[in-house]
Order: structure tokens, then C-alpha cells, then sequence
């Protein structure tokens, strides 16, 4: 790689022959946040990871409301649009199915999909209990789809910079793990009766919805869970309805919780979100301990790891902040110059980057990438954080 | 705007009635680093800013190397390529003129797009002299087309709300503006002599690559330059040419300077850039003081502000980190909820869309955006720079 | 208060009439780590604290290696050396008792002290045991003597000031509390097995030492908590004995402990301590979540605290970073200019000012600081902690 | 020595044969600012360097306010108080003399003190003049007594890493200096014409005060300054009286300088101070970059030191934040363990260590600390920033 693009001043300096790149049909359940986050994976991905493995054409989208998901066509360049996802199944245009829908609406539909052989992509927590996800774990597995679930932190760069160093041994044995995922969107009382706050159709609050990605990173950077002790706290427990205000309603997820964890390798650590801290918008600490250093992840700051050895110079240890946006790490040579930072929305490109390849290419989803499989076990630790709340019981793994 | 839509969960709630988006032809000139970045931005901008004021077509791309360009126009989505940046300016398809070629084919290309009717948007710094860049401004104004120069990080939503409340009297009388632009990136005596080190086709170093910027915003934030006193450096003076690293050619621009600011309104300050600071990737620092309060801003965490205000009671009193990322900050509405930060491509996305706005709804571009006039400006400043350096006497402005 | 005395830069500018200042005779046990930074305690405050409510003595000090506490009288300027601690409690001269002895050394000598009717000033943890602890409660207050427990991080002025805005209703109802104290110091498998590793001496590891500070700390600003589960580690359990490297020694101590709080006024949390956390050297982290705020606090950067608001205007909240060194701050009045930071060793100095203003001018220890009551109810809440992490269930307090 | 030892939990562990501590008569000269924080750091070094090298014995000090005066030396424990600096002079028993009087004081009284044998100490900035300054220069030299320039900052032990670092070749050739120091405590239109605003006092504004510390500061990390071009600026000229607050007095300091900087080993840089920075208690900014890595510096957090090397593997660069309070650390070993912070008082005990190991043991002053060489040196610099602002032209050195 010559200097030059080295510091990326350079895009196209050397061109390659060009040889026809393959499609990808893609379907796409649900329009709102995921559905556009996603979305816009796919429209950006091949621009910045040139020449992809694959391009990802938007055939199908899928929602309810009519005229939404039409607008939602127009707005994202879907070819197609429909009110119910059996359509998209059974489109055959489509080989991936992007499975955005509420919680409640993860388990039929992918299931669906793999057992029409399509591939299949599914948003966090991927189900609504760990049954529900054996069942889509199984039938994945049986099927021999490509399967992930949506765990989009794995793909930013610093934590992937994270996993490597670790795997290397950056930090001796791993003793201890520490997350916090805190938010404050609906700390207002009169903030209405959103179907994130509804057990039937989120299946938990806080738990699943940000929880579930600090226990997945606590998997993919420390290892299986053992045993949590865990508490759940509701802090309003009534909200006006959605569309009728005057009218109230029962909020029957976690507004919080925090969980002790014992990993199997030995580590112990602790895991816990909250909707209700004040400043905190979309703020996930995660901090690891180990024999030989530490490491401190802030989302807030996503471009930032910040790593501690105790093998440097006794004079000059201290917490490095690494910009991970060097050629040099992960799926960084992607983007642009160094300091010059991604946001948010890229992990989803990453991720769908990876996706895509692994179905282009025939790779494996995991470790990198968190299957199916992963997803059950997160569920599970979900699970048995819900059922030691509610017993006030240590629980042990697996369920 | 509902309390849901306020936290970004829903971003298709409310269907508006398709009214037929028109389109405006780009052509653009150069693929490179700020060939990507804007074509990037065109490409993006409808699906953020939707529905959007117009949608940008990608016509044509050119630059000097065929097969490069050719590659570039696939990559990006133009339809057409050509050699010569002329053809760019007689395609009848094209309305306006990206220019984001070396800075010696600023002035050119822009007057003749000028002078074809088109609108132009041009990279920075604008010219290779205040003479040119004056006459630039001249073309534009006689031929009443829209111009923008590419000061991207006026758009950048924390530095929007820090002229906002600047403004609004947040910081009283500014007395003082203090900002330095740092890189690393040529550091390495191996790194080879590219364009950006040739006095011929960038017509200065760090001055008007880095510094520009951080004067544009200077002028932004606080107000027009009256006078400065300046000096440059040269840490090393001979490179290895490009493609060629076994012969040598001189480096005649500034690795380095730094200058004293006096403003017409009284505010004193100082400004300067650097490829040679380690560890600073692209960290542009700039802090504003004035008789009610101060701000602090740095591009390595484009997504936050910091401001103090004696106005606080006394014993809470401090520097306060703003996430500019909430709804009610500039443009942020149209981005993802708070907390997911935006990154640096995005500046340019949010410049084109004010572009783009100006141009189908015949808005002014300025104060917002960086006009001609105001390239000029920043290009007599830069000037009196060099100038100062060289004469190592005070240059007071206009030249 | 004059505008220069505000800034600190005159500090006799009033003179006032010199009245005669008492002495307090002060008898201290130990002089190791507790004993050097409470004697420099008596010598600093005076000095600071001018004129001060009485003027501490330094009558006698006490340990049992006597060449060493000889040296410890010659530099700390104590006029007397005793090796037995009752020697102090016996001596006439000696108003308050300061016991800086390991924790098994804490109830007898403390209970002598008082039943001497001596005033009484207690390292921390207070006892062995909540037992113990409730004894020496008992014992104070029969005897009716001045009582303190050395939580000393309550005299912080960040920490201080965080009281009193919560006091105010910053925060609002009080949700979250979260709290961590990590230290490195015994990573190393060599570090030899002093007495804080020892159960018989120290009590307990990490809970005692480092946890206890962050439990009275959470008493203080939320409440008193109402049940707890926990666990305890110890991630290495033999190490060298102290003096004989090649004979080892059972460590049985937890190195690190995590608990779920639930406070007794509806909100929750957790605290945690470690002494095998990298590169964390005296890091103690406090987050406080309420209804209308939060607040940060970390104590390797003592002189600043942070905190959000949700009153802010919405375009304008984010995290202040207060520093906690004006004049109008809690004691600041007493110490340097603002800006000129105080360092780890004043908050022992602050709090002894209080003690001796508490004993020359009758007044209350408490709620300022913490008491004999204070330091049982903290002890019950480390017992139930401990008593969690063996049994594997939530403990409810009191015990 | 010992693990115990080394982080710091037993100060007395060791004792040493009791020799013997020589005593060094003190003869203070003012007792405000200065004369607080020095005579505090010749009673507490003694305490925390132990055994020192010799005891200082407050003998006098001297001051024209009779009352308050003596009520300094009874609230100091100065033995004798005089109200005309002569008498300190003449005292026999004073071996050194602190020479903390307003900067138009600094002369006369040095220069007698020399003639009479005396060692002094003066605080900065030295001299009204750099003819001044020569001549004090020359009458230590002539007297061959020790002689020391307060320039505290030096004995920062993370300053002192900082140059040990540059020594070593941490950060290769320097190429760039930059400083800022920035307070706010005259912003208020209403503060009175006190001692520092005046010229004829205090000779210059925030340049003598502020600036000399980071000029000096120049000197040690980076070498000697070869030429100046630099801006002075007041922002408000008429201030009521002290004392009389109805009558206004003309303010003939600079509020505010910025100072661009050639060193002569080639380095580039600025300086600059302010006192009208919102926000900026005492917040003294220094960056060094050089061809192998950069260092920050806050003097706000004045524990920390920030280092980057270019030597580090190319994925884990980064800014690292060193706690400057390990054992290893310079003249931390005297300290507390790490992480227990030091104040900023400390950087005064830590000077006055040095002076005092000076005189006892006979040692250079230089380069540790700041000779009257050092101090002239550095009014010679502020002296041609300066004549730079007046004549708007570039000023080289030696004048």
C-alpha cells in the first residue's frame, strides 16, 4: 500500500480491472429506525468497500401502514413494497431477508425465511424468550442459511481493534468486565406508551433493547456466562397512550436493570442499562479487566479505545487513547483518512459488509459476526436476567 | 412534532403527499479524496433530507486519467466520464460544477462554468492568489450563479449552534479566538512529494490546506481580519518524488505557521496549522473567549461543543460538553436520535444539502455557507500570511 | 468579601484582633499510611483554617515497633512515643483519641477511649463485624464523647457541593446510584501478603477498604440502602508472607466484590471495589442518576465534579465540568485561589477542621460527617454484602 | 525497596539512625499569595522529605502593614516580623532570604541580600527589566551565594517527567512549542486597580505574571528563544481603586499577549497568557511535538502528563494519560501512593526541596531548577515580546 493511500488521500489510484459484480435481492421488514438504518447499509456499503463482494439491490420493503411503507419504497429505492412480510418470503427476487420488525414479529417471519432458503438477517434481542430463539436457532441450522443477528457494535473498528488485541493477549486473563448502556429518552412522564415499553411486543425494556448488546459484547470480548444475579426496576409505570393521550396505559417493561455476572472462564463482572439517566444519550461503557492491562469503550466516542498495559515502561504507563481510524485497523482502509471520524450509522454499514460477503463468498458468519446462535445465548443471559429479578435468585446458565 | 419523532424512533410517521422532486445535474471534477467525499454527499443527501429540496443527478465526472475516471464514474454513480474538465462545463445536462480538482485548476474551470451559466461549487482554498480568487468572485457575481466554496465545517451542527449562540450574545463581545490545525501525516521523511507539496499546484502548504478552514471559521465565528503577523516553516525541505522514490524534489511549501490575528472588531487571537504534530490525525482545536463566556470545540469529537457562561450561578459554573446531536440543533433533526453521532463525511452531506437548497429554492448561500466573496476573503488572509512570513513585518487587510 | 480576596490573591488582608486559640491534645495510634496522613492533618489545618476553632497538639503517638515509632514522633512532632496504645488512652494531656490502627485494632482501644471520656476519631472500616460496630456506637454514646469515622472523601469540596445540590433538588428524586473504586496495587502474584490481605487483621479486602468509602458515599448522597446481593473474588489466594518471600500464605480476602443496592427510598444501584483493575491507581467513580439530573464524579480528578441538567435549555444541556475551587465553594474559602488545585491529602485536613470545630464549638459531627452511627450502618451493610456473596441470596438490612 | 514501600502504604517502615538535622535560617519577604505558599512549603517539606537535607527555620518575615504583618508571623510561626525588608537583611540569623514582594521589589532587596551573603530566593517574573534582571544576575554571581528563580512549574513531577523524557529522546527533534496560560479572574469591569494591573508594581500585566511561567517553561523543555513577533492587548484600561472604588485609575498592563516564537535550535512556537479566558481558573496549556512524538500538558489537572510516540506499533498509537504519581516518578517517592493526587501547593514544597538540597549539600541550582541566569534569560524574552508589540516588528534576542 504506497503512503499515499496509507493517509487516504488518494481513493482511485489504482484501478482494477473491472469484473462484473453480482447482486444480492434484498427484502426489508419494518421502515422506521432499523429499517432505515439498515437500508442505508445497503446503499452505501458498495461505495465504500469498492468493489464489493456483492451489491446489495433493494427489491422488497414490508410494513403494515400503506401508505408509510410506500413512501418508505420511494424514500429508501426499494423496487417493490407490501403490507404483509409473507410477500417478501416469497419474493424471488429476494435472498436475503432483513428482519426489522418489532420484537414480537422476529421469530415467524425468520423462520419463514430459512425454511424458503432465503438468508437472514434479524435485529436484536431476536426473540421474545429463549425458546423462541432455540426455534429460530434450529431453524436456521436446518435450513443451512446464512443467519446474523444484528448486534452492530461488534463491527465499529475500536471494538473489533478490542477483540484483536485481546485474542493477541493484550490483557492477560480477562478477570473482570463492567458495561453500562444509559439513555434518558423517556425520563419525561408524559412521554407516550411506545411499543418499546410494551411486554407483548418488546418482550423486556431496557433489558432487551440496550442490555442485550452490552451482554453480546461481554460474550464476544470475554466468553460465555455462567450465572447472574439481577434486579429490574420500573420507574413510571403508567404512560399516556400513543395517539390518545388523555388516556393512560401500563408499562410493563424494565425502565432499568443491572446484573451481576459470573463468565465460565472465571471473570466476574456486572452488566446494566438504564432509559432513565439523565445526560446520557446513547452512552455505552464498557470497560475489561485482565492479568495484564484494562480497556475502556465509551459509544458516545465510538472513533476512541482507550487501553492500559501493564507491560509498558514503569514511568510511562497510563490509558492510551487509540483514534481507531488508521489504515491499519479494522475495515478502517474502507474509509477515510485517519481523524477523520465515522459515526453511527457506519457500524451498520460494516456489519452489512460483512453480511454480504460472508453470503457472496460462502464464509462463516461468526466469530466476527454474531449468528444465530450467538443470539440464543444472548436471549438466554436475557432471560436469566429476567427470571433472577423476579425469583431474586441466582441463575444459572444454561437455562 | 411528536415526543417519538423527537427521539428519532420513528422516521416515517408521517406519510406527506408525493410531490415530484425535481433534479439537478452534477458534474463533478476530480474522483479523488474530496471527489469521493462530495460525491458521497450527493448521493446521501436525498435520503437524509427527505424529501429533499432537490435530488442531485450524477452526470458526468472528469479527471485526467482515463482509466481512473472511468473507474471512479462506475464507482460513484455517474453516468458519464470525460478527460477534460471542459467537456464538464459544455454538458447542457449539468447545472452545477463541482470543482474538486488541485487547487491550480481552481480558477479556471470556475469562471468557465461561470460563464457557462452553471452554478459552482469549489473546493478550498479557492485560488492560488487573492488576485485570482478576486477574479473568480468577479465571474460569479457578473454572471449570477450560485457559488459555494467548500468550507465544509461550517456545517458541522456543534460549530452551527456555537455561531448560533454566539449570535445571541451567549458569549457577550468576543475578545479572543484561538485555533490550530494539526495533522501528522507527512512526517515520515519517505513520504513522497505529492500535489499538496508543490507550491505550483497547491500554492501552499498546511496555510491553505489546514489553515483556511480554521480561518474560514474564524471569520464565521468571530468576524473579519484586520491584521496579522505570521511566520513559516519548512521541517523538511526534499521528498521523494512520486512513483519515482529514488530522486528528490524540493518541498516549497509550509509543513507549519502560525500567525497573530487582529480583528476589525477589536478580538485578537492567533491561528495556525501543522502536518508535523504526532498523534494529531486531523484535530482542528478552536476556542472562542469572550466578555460573557467561552467555547471549545474540536474536530477529532465533531458531535460536541463546549461552552461556559459567567451568566450560571457561581458555584456551578463549568465548561459543558453539548452533544449536538439532539432535534433541536442545526440539521440534526434530520439525522439519527441523539446520542448516535454523525461523522465527518456528514459535514459534507449537510453543506450539500444547503447547496442544493439554495440553488432549487433560490436562497442565499451566505452567511451559512461560504460564498465566493467569502473564499476570497479567506484567500486574502492566507495571502497576508505568507506575505507577513516572508517580509516577517505586520500585513494589514484588504491587501 | 472583597473582589481580591474573592480571587485569593490576598490572604491577610484583614487582620483580626488575635485571641488566644486552644489546644486540643491529640493522641494517635499508628503511624504508618492513616497516621502520616492525619498527622499532617493536625500540622496543615491551622495554617489553612485561620484562626482555627482550636489548635490540635500533638501530645503522643502510638505503635508497637518502638524504634519506628520514635522515628514517627521525631518527624511527625509528636512530644511522646508510647508501643502500648493504652499508654495514650491513660494520658491526661490527650483529648481525642485518633485511631489510625488496622482494623482488628479499632473497637478495644476506641471503646477504652471514650470510656476514658476521650473524643474519639476512628479509621475506617470502623470494626471487624457490625457487632463490634454497634458496641462501639453504644460505647460513644454512652459516654457522650465526640465521635468520627475517617471517611474522609466526604470533605472533598466536588463532593461536597454534590450534597448540597442534591440537597437543593438538582437531581431531583434521587433514581440510580453507581459506584466504583478501583485500584492495581496488588496485581502482582509477588506482592507480598501484608495485613490488608489478612482476614483476621483487615476483615474483609476490597469491601472494607475501598468499598466501605463508596457505601458511605452513597449513604450520604441517596440514603440508606434496604437490601443487597453480591459477590465476592479473589483472583489470587496464596502470596509470599511479608519478610519471608519463599514461605506463602493463604490470602483470604476478597480482591474484588460487585453488589446490587436497592436504597430504602425506591432507587438502585450497585457498588463495586477491585484491586485488580489495570491501570485504575485511586480511581473512584460516583454516578448519581435522579429524576431531573445526574452527576459524575471520579477521585483521581478530585477538584472537579460534573453535572447535568435537565433544565437546561434544550438546546444547551450537556455534562459541566465544574471545578470545585471558588471561594463560594464548600471550604474553598480556606485554600488557594480558584484554579490552584487541592490535592488527595486535604480532604484529611478539611475534615479534621471539622472535627476540631465539632469538639471546640459543640457542635454536630453529623450529617456533615460520618459518625460512630454512621460507620455501624455502614459496617451492616458490608457484612450484608459479605453475607450475599456467601450465602448466594439478597440480604434485606438492617441485619 | 520494597513492594509495601512502593505503593506507598508504609511511610515508616525503615528507620534510619537518627543524624542530626542542620537548620537554615528563613528570612521571609511579603506574606500574601506568595508568601503563603512558600511558607507553607518550608513547613511541610520537612514532613514528606524525610530526613531532609536541612530544616528550615522561619526566623523572620518582613512586610509594611504592621498589624498584619505580625499576624502573619503568628499565623505562619515566623518568630520575629519586621516591617522594613532591611532588617531581614541585616538578620543574622537568616541564611536564605524568600523574596516574595511585588515585582518592583524583587531588585533592591535581592542585590542586598547577595552583598550580605545571603541565598535568595525571588519570585518571578525576576525583574522590571532585563537590565534589571542582569544586574541582579550579576551581584548573585559576584557573591557566589545560591541563588533560585521561583518558577514552580518546573518541579511539577509531571513536568519533570516530561523533560526527563525529552532527554532521553522521547520525542526526537522538537520541532514545535505551544503555550497557553489562561485565567479570568479580572473579567468583572468592577475588579479594582490592584498591585498586578499596574506597571509601575508589577512592570507588566498577564506577561510577567503568566507568560513568564510558560516562557520559561519554553526554556527548559524545548532551549533558548532566538526571536519574537508578539501582540499585547488590555481590554479594559480604568478599574476603580482599590479601596476607593468611586475614583477610576488607569490600567497601563496587558490584559492579554500572544507571541510567536523562533527557538534556536529551530524549533517554532507561541506563547501567550490571558486573564479574561471565561471559564480558564488556572489553566496552563503545554503542547511539545517533535519528530518522534508529541506531549500535553494541563496545569488544571497537574498530575497528568500526556505522551505520544510515533514508536509505538502502528495499530495502538495514541495520547497516553500518564499519572505522574508512581514511586518512580520524580520526587513522587516522598509523596503518597499514586493516584493519591498532589495539590498545587506541592509544586512549591517540591521547589523548595530542591533549594534547600541545594544549599545544604552544596549543589547546582541548574538545570533542575531556575537560576537568576535562567530568570534574566526569561526577562529578556518578555522584555522583547514586549518592545515586539510596541513596535510591531520582530524582535531577536539577546536584546
Amino acid at each position: 500500500m504506497s503512503d499515499e493511500k496509507k493517509v487516504g488521500f488518494v481513493g482511485m489510484g489504482e484501478v482494477e480491472s473491472h469484473k462484473e459484480i453480482r447482486e444480492i435481492g434484498v427484502g426489508m421488514l419494518g421502515y422506521a429506525f432499523m429499517g432505515k438504518a439498515h437500508s442505508n447499509g445497503y446503499l452505501k456499503m458498495p461505495y465504500f468497500f469498492y468493489p464489493p463482494p456483492a451489491k446489495p439491490k433493494l427489491v422488497a420493503i414490508a410494513g403494515r401502514k400503506s401508505a408509510a411503507v410506500a413512501e418508505a419504497a420511494r424514500r429508501y429505492g426499494y423496487q417493490t413494497h407490501y403490507t404483509d412480510w409473507r410477500d417478501v418470503v416469497k419474493d424471488d427476487r429476494i435472498q436475503l431477508v432483513d428482519n426489522g420488525l418489532p420484537n414480537d414479529l422476529h421469530r415467524e417471519p425468520s423462520i419463514a425465511a430459512a425454511e424458503a432458503g432465503k438468508d437472514i438477517f434479524c435485529e436484536k434481542p431476536m426473540a421474545m424468550s429463549s425458546r423462541e430463539a432455540k426455534e429460530m436457532y434450529d431453524a436456521v441450522t436446518k435450513a443451512r442459511v446464512k443467519n446474523m443477528v444484528a448486534y452492530n457494535y461488534r463491527f465499529i473498528p475500536a471494538i473489533m481493534l478490542a477483540r484483536q488485541l485481546i485474542s493477541e493477549g493484550y490483557l492477560g486473563r480477562i478477570l473482570q468486565y463492567r458495561a453500562a448502556y444509559l439513555q434518558e429518552w423517556i425520563m419525561d412522564p408524559n412521554f407516550p406508551l411506545v411499543w418499546r415499553l410494551s411486554k407483548k411486543i418488546a418482550g423486556s425494556g431496557a433489558l432487551g433493547d440496550l442490555g442485550s448488546h452490552s451482554i453480546d459484547l461481554g460474550r464476544y470480548l470475554v466468553g460465555d456466562v455462567a450465572a447472574v444475579s439481577a434486579m429490574k426496576k420500573t420507574f413510571i409505570d403508567e404512560r399516556p397512550l400513543l395517539g390518545e393521550p388523555s388516556k393512560k396505559g401500563k408499562v410493563d417493561v424494565d425502565d432499568a436493570f443491572i446484573a451481576l455476572l459470573k463468565f465460565k472462564n472465571g471473570a466476574i463482572g456486572s452488566v446494566e442499562a438504564s432509559r432513565f439517566c439523565a445526560g446520557r444519550k446513547n452512552f455505552q461503557r464498557i470497560e475489561v479487566h485482565g492479568t495484564e492491562g484494562s480497556m475502556y469503550f465509551n459509544l458516545e466516542r465510538l472513533n476512541e479505545l482507550q487501553v492500559y498495559s501493564r507491560r509498558d515502561k514503569e514511568d510511562r504507563m497510563g490509558f492510551k487513547d487509540i483514534m481507531a481510524t488508521e489504515v491499519v485497523h479494522p475495515l478502517m482502509k474502507f474509509w477515510w483518512p485517519h481523524g477523520h471520524m465515522i459515526g453511527w450509522e457506519d457500524t451498520h454499514v460494516n456489519q452489512i459488509y460483512h453480511l454480504v460477503d460472508c453470503i457472496a463468498n460462502d464464509k462463516k458468519v461468526d466469530p466476527l459476526g454474531a449468528t444465530f446462535y450467538d443470539g440464543w445465548k444472548c436471549d438466554e443471559i436475557c432471560e436469566a436476567i429476567s427470571l433472577s429479578s423476579e425469583t431474586e435468585k441466582w441463575v444459572s446458565l444454561p437455562l
